[in-house]
């Protein structure tokens, strides 16, 4: 399968690259760099120094030997996104080019017009493009599970059938996010929902949970390899954050109570999910969602698996619980639905101890690059 | 009470200046030409001439005494419309300056970008400027009926609650739009609840039907004071085009089997139901919904009447049911609730033989500046 992926620098965007190649299929890759230049922008650079997409694919070819074209350019930029689709007509695009960070999108006006601008003009682009080039490629979206909130209902997986007045319709879930990011995500299933129904694209939504992990079979083969992992306030996602709070004696951020639910995965499931919904496209005409999870946790459940991960390797993790900077509730119902991944045979990896002390032994490598000062800055919702 | 009104340059936009300043409210305009400039690219001129809006409010003042300070720039400048915030310090903002054509949203790539950007943008711009320069104002945005689509269960007033496997919660009601414009207001209705929960901002909700209607009681003073009527298939309303074609012997354009129900209302009703919002605010932290309609009518309905009060003025009208160019249901359930506005004291002008007639003869006026070849060009959703 010939597959473009769009954000292939990104977290998830390089590992995808190398796992789906290292699986036989054809990777075009897509960046504009706009992670990095918003990591430097503030200041918070990844645990790891990380080569540019043009060196990784070098190393990835010498390491696997596997070619990963690269194009750099910004896919908000229709002329040149086209250009790679009609280049290549890809089988299947996944679309990871999106500001990804809920706390960058509550800065300032210019940090959310940045994130509402870059992340529906992107997709808008990305639609069009498989329109216009070949409307059977198959287009996989990341999307997040923080587009639901935390209602008071049961989470379905992405669609849910409404009885009202002794009338029935199935409608896609009622969302409610925490950010002006999530709040985007909402928006980009918005205009993927009507152009499916309008012109028949086939596109898979991915709801994802925070993923933490920063090792796959692939990064094995060299370090130069690895995923740039944030564990700063605004990039890091919590689980990866408080592994480098733990190693460098920062007791752990929890914001609030630390009752606030969520679902997890780890690195490793979330390249097996989108690989699966890949395997098994979506039918032309169908927005097909799945919530891409394998298990839910409170903070306080993670900061405890931390702290007792921590202390197998000889660390004493402390935990500190701040003024939550978020609006968001503490305390609440949170009972989603993930089986469909499942079904399309994702076998999970559970977060244990073991999983824990690998990212603590991998981390720790890295230890001198950690900057204290970067961990915690505050960025407040209101 | 202080009004600063955005997209004060349109259909609805400049009536509202002017009935509201009659009401004793002190009114401030902006706009950017933005509906002007992409009549003049597309060719489709209102049927009568519309002095620049700087010369409207000159005019305005000669007739009313009233005077109306103008601001002709871009609401996706944030600094431009904090700056205009600043100096007026508004109790109520009525945001129109969204781009509002459903076939200009689905001619191309590059409209459908402009109207993402310019709604989402001017959107946000709207609810920071509120929230840094006067938490308190409240901001009265302009929806659409049509973001709801054609649901199989009954159209509540915004919000629904949905009881799922014996638990319940409420949400704002889902909606699935048919056009790529109306889904920019769905996800401006996304941005605004967002920000309404997260900052406390005040915001009504008006889902507006199709208005119709050229006439208005300041208007009546001055023929030079009419709203920018088009009759065309990109900028002009179902009704408002059907007179026209009806006065020029044009069959009238009923797209496909003409089934088709939606909710309608006069343009005096649309100015009632906006200063009836303003008089009675929404609370901090509450986003309130009304779905601004007075009756329902199918497309077919709408051309029996502009049939029959045509022949009450000697016009024989033709019907022709032209193949749909738009992706929708032309057969479906439609049954809407609309006692919101009805409850604060709308009084309702309907659609009478007498009402049509008046039109008819107000157009005839300005015959001479049809262009049949405007009518109809079969901007296609496909």
């Amino acid at each position: 399968m010939r597959i473009l992926i769009l954000g292939a620098d990104g977290y998830l965007g390089w590992p995808l690259c190398m796992y789906c190649s290292q699986q036989g299929h054809e990777i075009i890759a897509v960046d504009n760099y706009l992670r990095r230049n918003m990591c430097r922008e503030l200041d918070c650079q990844p645990i790891a120094p990380i080569p540019n997409l043009a060196r990784r694919a070098e190393i990835w070819r010498e390491v696997s030997g596997h070619d990963v074209p690269i194009y750099i350019g910004d896919i908000a930029d229709y002329r040149f996104l086209k250009g790679v689709f009609e280049q290549h007509n890809p089988d299947a695009v996944v679309h990871l080019a999106e500001q990804p960070s809920a706390p960058y999108s509550m800065i300032d006006r210019d940090k959310a017009a940045q994130t509402v601008s870059n992340n529906l003009i992107g997709t808008l682009n990305v639609a069009y493009a498989v329109r216009e080039t070949n409307p059977d490629c198959h287009l996989v979206k990341i999307g997040t599970m923080g587009e639901y909130g935390t209602p008071d209902i049961d989470i379905e997986e992405g669609w849910l059938e409404i009885e009202h007045k002794g009338r029935k319709d199935k409608f896609l879930y009622p969302r409610q996010a925490s950010s002006l990011y999530h709040t985007t995500k909402i928006q980009d299933t918005d205009l993927l929902w009507f152009y499916v129904r309008t012109w028949g694209l086939r596109v898979t939504d991915l709801m994802q949970g925070p993923v933490y992990g920063i090792a796959t079979d692939e990064t094995a083969l060299d370090e130069r390899l690895l995923p740039n992992f944030n564990y700063d306030e605004v990039f890091g996602t919590v689980l990866n954050r408080f592994v480098v709070q733990a190693i460098t004696e920062y007791p752990l951020t929890v914001y609030g109570n630390g009752s606030q639910i969520r679902g997890y995965l780890n690195i490793l499931d979330s390249l097996q999910c989108i690989h699966l919904s890949l395997l098994n496209p979506a039918k032309p005409g169908e927005l097909r969602v799945f919530n891409q999870i394998v298990e839910t946790f409170s903070v306080n459940d993670l900061a405890a698996k931390v702290k007792e991960a921590g202390s197998t390797l000889g660390y004493d993790v402390k935990v500190n619980n701040v003024k939550n900077p978020r609006v968001e509730k503490e305390d609440h119902y949170y009972n989603p639905t993930y089986s469909g991944l499942l079904e399309l045979g994702l076998r999970p990896h559970y977060l244990t101890t073991e999983v824990l002390a690998d990212m603590f032994r991998l981390v720790c490598k890295y230890k001198e690059n950690i900057r204290r000062e970067m961990i915690f800055r505050g960025v407040s919702w209101k």
